[in-house]
Parts: structure tokens; C-alpha cells; sequence
């Protein structure tokens, strides 16, 4: 294996590009002031090594992504940007909504209702941003 | 709204057998023994109401209901029922493989390992299935 | 079985009627604006289906949906409109607050917490009504 | 408060007896080799302060008991426990069958299917101590 | 075992000092307006019991309470009190930041992300408090 | 930086080994043999990116990863692994054992008793070794 870490993080940039797409002045998250290296964990294994592998492709991965962060109904923050990303990569609203109502059978309906939440802000900022 | 109870049980029965395929002589669980009615809930509602909903395809479907149990991490025995569900509705081996992978991002190493070792044995009995 | 979808759905209304009470004007919950099935769910299964079955005494149903929603931690929104039930239900103060501190054995103190911190608004948001 | 440290254990012997009954030469669980002061905490805050606590019945607390450990989904020894302790304190099979059917709307389908194969599995030995 | 209540209850006062140190006109939690008793626990039980034990020093202690408060991502502000305690008992800001990054590989980077975001504002806090 | 793959490697590897030791012959988990790649993220990234990390000692590093996992209380195998690292790196059976009673705080009793369980494993498997 001949990757060199520039590789990962060329490939991790690329990747989360794809995702969430450029966002001009975004400002750095609280967590981006004091744990530095997170971020290049971020684009270098999560999103270098790990959304970037073959095998499956990126549009069924973000839904693993949206169902994962959906299931686990602690972290509404990520579950936005991810969301947005599913939104980037294809899926459409109906689709994602549908992922979410899902979500009930396996991890409850609190799970499912706070997941859709936060699809309707997203879909909201999407709209604003579109103006 | 003209659907009937009996449509909502055709549908989610012929749901059920198209994720989990026909089955000959199964025995029962054994929550099956005490709470009957929960097996009517699971065709009627689970598969007759939602995963029966146009909007999203059974595959991609199938994708959601095994992101989120393997980041639950609680439910071995229903994520090897469906990932036999999601070999069956047309994932392949790899596909899964990296959907389990990507797991370790959000909801950390283990909940991914224990369910990589569920594919693992789910793989097992697909081969001595066809044999 | 002859029960009919309108049976289910009067069904679950007069539970959801005895569990939260008829509240005027009620807003539309964000979810309710994108995933509008999720409200015949609930209705339908969740109060028709499920809350509604014999075998178990509605005050005492309540108990159980206080104690889950309190041990997962993570649906808040849901504690509160469950701790309003359970108050319309017939619980008392005293008897809620001791099912909470309960929940410090099984689930931790932090989540014993959180749910007597929903329980303070709750009871704050009574008196506002009741005035 | 002139209660002391022999009063608090002395009522939760008591109430944990109310709850397990006397089971006689039981073994001690692996934890009790390493951790023996886990049992006095058992005993004395658990039983002894906050079981035997006024303000909620000892039968409502025993659901709120089943209720949490179902929803949590990780404990299948303690939730065995605490079905034994449920019918001792005068909830039959079928209540308690419907508690556990209710999880499933708040922590998904799993965690029910998991707690009423535990609840089977108790039930088949109540039978056989029966005899 | 001649311990006390009194002993129990001023060994855990001390504990919950050196933790969180004095904090003067500290307003009541909402929940201690309404489960005055919980606060006796976290006293006598929690820091007089468990937290007092010998066999563990306080600093290792402090890394235990916040590790597994990272790792459950369900209690945001029990992690900045025992954030501020871990600084009180002789962790710096780089260990803390290390050990919240750690969380990502067992729970995920979202638990590990939404820890750091609290640990920016526990140590935008302190800076406050100093001047 | 001119950290490169082979480095990330080989540091993984030796972290690796003073966590777990050399154990010889172990025989594949079920997941190596479908997720070989999940072997090299652990060893490039879990252990030679986020574990060799310094600026928190190897010692404090594993007192974090069994209260996680521990608080988790769905990982046993993984928790296992690293009580075993957890000795292997220099905290005696005392202190295990109280990290893992503290553990009932933040997560409930049945997360503690479930870890003191597999502590008290490990530790019988340590003295197998040991002879």
C-alpha cells in the first residue's frame, strides 16, 4: 500500500467536499479551538479512509450515515449536517423522510420524531439558502 | 383512506417474505409463545404500515434497518435476520461489509466489530443454506 | 378479528384524549409539517393499537412509558407531554417524582436528573394552566 | 434524621426479600467474588433508601423497575430478576406481557422482542420452582 | 462497619468540595426544588459511598466520571460540573482534550465532538471565573 | 507533517502490544476474516493515531477506555480486551474493580455489575495465564 497520508487527506477533502458541499465562511465549531487534530482525524480516517472506500457507493453510505446518527438520537448536530449531505448526494425529501419514519420500528418513535425534527430544519435552511 | 386491516396484513405479510424469504418449518420464538399479538404488530404495522411505504425502495430500506441496529448494538438476533433480509432484497457481501464498516464512525469501533461478527455468521448459514 | 382502521383510529384519538388531554390550538409540531403519516401512527398504533390494549389499566401504562422515556435520556419533549399524561391520569406529584429517582438505580443519576429537571417544568407549567 | 447504618439495612434486607423472595443457597454472582461492597450498596441505598422509600408503592416501583431495564435493552440478568420480583408483587403474566409489548413504541421493536423472551424464559421457571 | 449517616453524609460533603469547590450563591437545580432527596444522595451516597472509597485516588476518579459521562452523550451538564472538577483535582485542559478525543474510537465522534464543545465552554468558564 | 503510513503503522503495532501483549497464536476474530481492513483502522488509527497520542499518559489512556466501555455496556468482549490492558499497564485488581463500582453512578447499577462480571473473568483467565 503505497498511500501516504497527503493521499487520505486529499482523498478526505474531496470526499466531505461531496458531502456537505463548500460552505463559504463557515465558522470553526467550539470543539475546532481546542481539539485541533479532531479535524484532520475527521478528514483523514472518517472521511478519507472510511467514506471513501470502495465497495459501497457514496449515496448508500450517507444513508447508513442518516440511519446510524437517526438510531442513535444523541447527536442532532451531526444528524443536520448529515442531512443536508443526503440532500447533496441525491436523495431527495421524500426519500430521507421516509428513512426517518423508519427509524420507529428499530429505535422508537421519540428516536424517529426527534430525527424528523431536525429533517424539517434542514430541509427550512436548505430553502434559505437556495433564495 | 379505504385500506382494510386484512390489506395491511396481506401487504406486510408479502413484505416480510420478500425480506426474509419463505422459511419452512420455523419454530417459534419464544416471545412468540407469550405476546401472540406482537407477531401481528410486526406484519401488520412494521411491515404492512411502513416498511410497505412507497417513497423509499425496499433495498434502500433495508439499508436503513441495518445501520440503525448495528449502532443500537443491542439486537444481534434481529440484525442477522436482516442481513440475511438485506442479502436477499439484493446487497451484496461487500456492500454489507461496508456499511457495518462505517458503523465504527458514529457509533464507535465495538458497535461495529459485534456487528461485523454478526454478518460473519450470517454469511455462514447463507452458505449452508444453498448447500 | 372484525376490528375495522376507523375503529383503531377512534380508538387512539379517545386514548390520546384521556392520556394528554384536549388542548386548543395546539401548534403543529416541526415533524408533523414533514412526515404526516407519523400522526396516524400514533394515533392509529401507538394509542389505537397498543395503549389501548386490555390486560394492562391505562394509569398504570403510564408508569411504564414515564420509566422508559426517563431511562433512555434522550426525548425530553416526550418525557414532558408523558409526565403531563401521567398527571392527568391520576399520578400524584409525590408518586411521579419517586418513579424518577427511581430511575437513578437502573439508568444513573444523570438521567434521574434530567427527568426531575422536565418534572420541575412540568409541574410549572400545570399551575400556569390550572390559574 | 436519626435513621442509621443498621436501619437502612435491615430494610432493605427486608425489601429485597419482599422483591426476590428467599431464594435459598443461592450462588453468588461473579461480580460478589470481587466487588462485595456492591452488595451492601444493593442492600442499603438501592433496597434500604430508595426502594423502600414512602410516596410510590412497592408494585408501581417494580414496574417502573421492569419498565426502565426493558428500555435500556442491556441488562437481561437484572431484568430476569426483576420479572420474578414483578409477580411477586402481584402483577400477573398477562400485565406484565403488556408492559413490556408497550416498550416497543418508546425503545423500538428490539428492545420489546428482547424483554419478552426473557419474560418467557421467567416465566418457565416459576413454573418449574412451582412444582 | 461504626460509620454513620453523619460520617456518610460529611465525608461526602468534603468529596463533593474538593470536586466542584465552593461555589458561593449557587441557585438550586430545578430538580432539587422538587426531589430535595436526591441531593442527600448525591451526598451520602454518591460522593460518601462511592466516590470517598479508598483503593482509587480522587484524580483517577475524576477521569472515570467524565470518560463515561463522554461515552453515554446523554448528560451534557453533569459533564461540565465533573469537567470543572477534573481541572480542580490536577488535570490540565491538554489531558482533558485528550481523553475526550479518545471517546470517539468507543462511542463514536459525535459523543466525542459533543464532549469537546462542552469541554470549550467549561474552560471558557474557568477563564471568567479566574479574573 | 512528515508522519507516513508505515510510521502510523508501526507505532500502532507497538501500542498495540503494550495494551494487549504478545499473545501468540491467537486465532482470528469472526470479523477478520470479512473486515480485514477493520484490523489495519485499528491498528493505523485507533491505535498508532488516537492511543499513542501524547500529551495523556498509556495509563490513563486505558483508565478511559474501560469507564467507556464500561458505561456503554454493550461492548463485554472489547471491555475484556482492555481489562486486560488495563492490568498489562499497571493498575492492580483494586483499582478496576473501584473504577468499575463508580461506574453505577453515571450508568446505572446493572452497566457496574455487568463489568464487574467480565472484570471478574479476566481476572480468573489472567491467573490461567499466569501458571
Amino acid at each position: 500500500m503505497m498511500e501516504t497520508e497527503q493521499d487520505r487527506h486529499r482523498l478526505g477533502l474531496a470526499k466531505l467536499t461531496e458531502i456537505v458541499g463548500v460552505r463559504k465562511q463557515q465558522p470553526l465549531s467550539d470543539w475546532q479551538h481546542i481539539a485541533p487534530d479532531m479535524e484532520r482525524y475527521i478528514v483523514d480516517f472518517v472521511a478519507g479512509d472510511v467514506l471513501s472506500r470502495p465497495g459501497l457507493d457514496a449515496k448508500s453510505r450517507q444513508l447508513v450515515t442518516i440511519a446510524s446518527l437517526a438510531a442513535l438520537n444523541t447527536a442532532p448536530v451531526e444528524l443536520k449536517m448529515h442531512l443536508h449531505g443526503a440532500l447533496n448526494l441525491g436523495w431527495n425529501r421524500t426519500e430521507i423522510v421516509e428513512a426517518l419514519i423508519q427509524i420507529a420500528v428499530f429505535a422508537g418513535f421519540p428516536a424517529s420524531l426527534n430525527a424528523l425534527t431536525v429533517a424539517k430544519e434542514t430541509f427550512a435552511e436548505q430553502e434559505t439558502q437556495d433564495r
